[in-house]
């Protein structure tokens, strides 16, 4: 039945265009559920889905939100998480530390945009859709601190699933260290952190430093 | 590694007791995605998390917000949304529709509440407990607009999945007429809505109506 939840199909039968419009964006994008990502549960039973990411991360905006360098808006933040990871739907997840496939990635995640944010209203449509361009310029405040939560969760989960993602062939310490570099611009307190668990991480065994994975001459 | 994530294990080794007791707060509601809800996926090809749900949840309230017959508070309703399941880590996800397990569910979701939002610094734990009460108080605009997600959300997921969880023994129409009235108390459009839903879902045979279910004289 899925295929055929469009807001003209809902309209048929249960009128009221503008709310058909909403449903049928409520019900396209119920489908991050079916999206896996790499980061792992910490008990490490299964790889996360897209949606349950996008929950943890409004989460820990509403939890950490005092740790921000700038003011931002909570409500603005939120409602930036909550859609950044909808494209992801035509577009798939693409692994951080994939070179190869992040090449293609923003180009893929634009025509995704383009479709799905069009299901709306077109002033829901439009608000929305400058909302994930927001997240994805990350220029301003707001945008730089979802984009903190973005890096600082799967950061989190490596580091208490004593590694996770990070035993990928090829990701060392510095790969690690950039990736996380937009967490200490939102977050001078959460960019601490991270640099305290990126050194436990290396100390521990959970994540190589460079040295270890570069070919010996 | 999981029962070691509390804030003095933490505070051991990263230091900052206050940001340390939001950790184990985030690390610890994240269990959220492995508790396992009725609700099926509209692919059906699973039943849902907690913590998809409440992504969803937060989600159709950001676009649906319009629709509350009262003045809402977004921001509030969806720190009121990302934290009103936490309790089941502990209590378990009662289904809507049996009595028994319904019958202890305040008192176990209580003790979960008191032991989950304690993780957090003090301020933030009156602030979430005190939503948590909201949410399942139902008395402010918010929280009626909160429950009227959390009661529209699978209604949507039975409707499109033809019948869903409403085809467990003994589910009939009169009952999800009851389980739903929250949602027309919040949003009179929401509430036709809801009322359509449940006479084309009875008029299709996803949901039985009352004279079936009745054992026969």
């Amino acid at each position: 039945m899925s295929e055929k939840i469009t807001a003209d199909h809902l309209e048929g039968f249960l009128g009221n265009r503008r709310l058909m419009e909403q449903l049928a964006f409520i019900l396209e994008v119920e489908k991050l559920k079916t999206i896996l990502r790499r980061t792992l549960l910490l008990d490490r039973s299964r790889v996360e889905t897209d949606a349950e990411h996008t929950w943890q991360l409004a989460l820990m905006a509403a939890v950490l939100a005092e740790h921000s360098s700038e003011p931002i808006d909570l409500l603005r933040v939120l409602k930036m998480l909550l859609i950044h990871d909808v494209v992801e739907i035509d577009a798939g997840d693409t692994f951080a530390y994939d070179a190869v496939a992040r090449a293609s990635q923003a180009e893929r995640e634009l025509l995704a945009a383009d479709r799905i944010f069009a299901l709306l209203p077109a002033d829901q449509a439009a608000e929305f859709r400058a909302l994930w361009d927001e997240f994805e310029e990350k220029r301003t405040s707001d945008a730089r601190f979802a984009n903190a939560m973005d890096r600082f969760q799967p950061l989190l989960h490596n580091f208490f699933t004593e590694g996770g993602t990070w035993h990928t062939a090829g990701v060392t310490e510095p790969d690690v260290v950039r990736r996380m570099e937009p967490i200490a611009i939102a977050s001078g307190t959460l960019g601490d952190l991270t640099e305290r668990l990126i050194a436990l991480a290396v100390e521990q065994g959970f994540l190589a430093p460079r040295a270890e994975a570069e070919p010996r001459a």
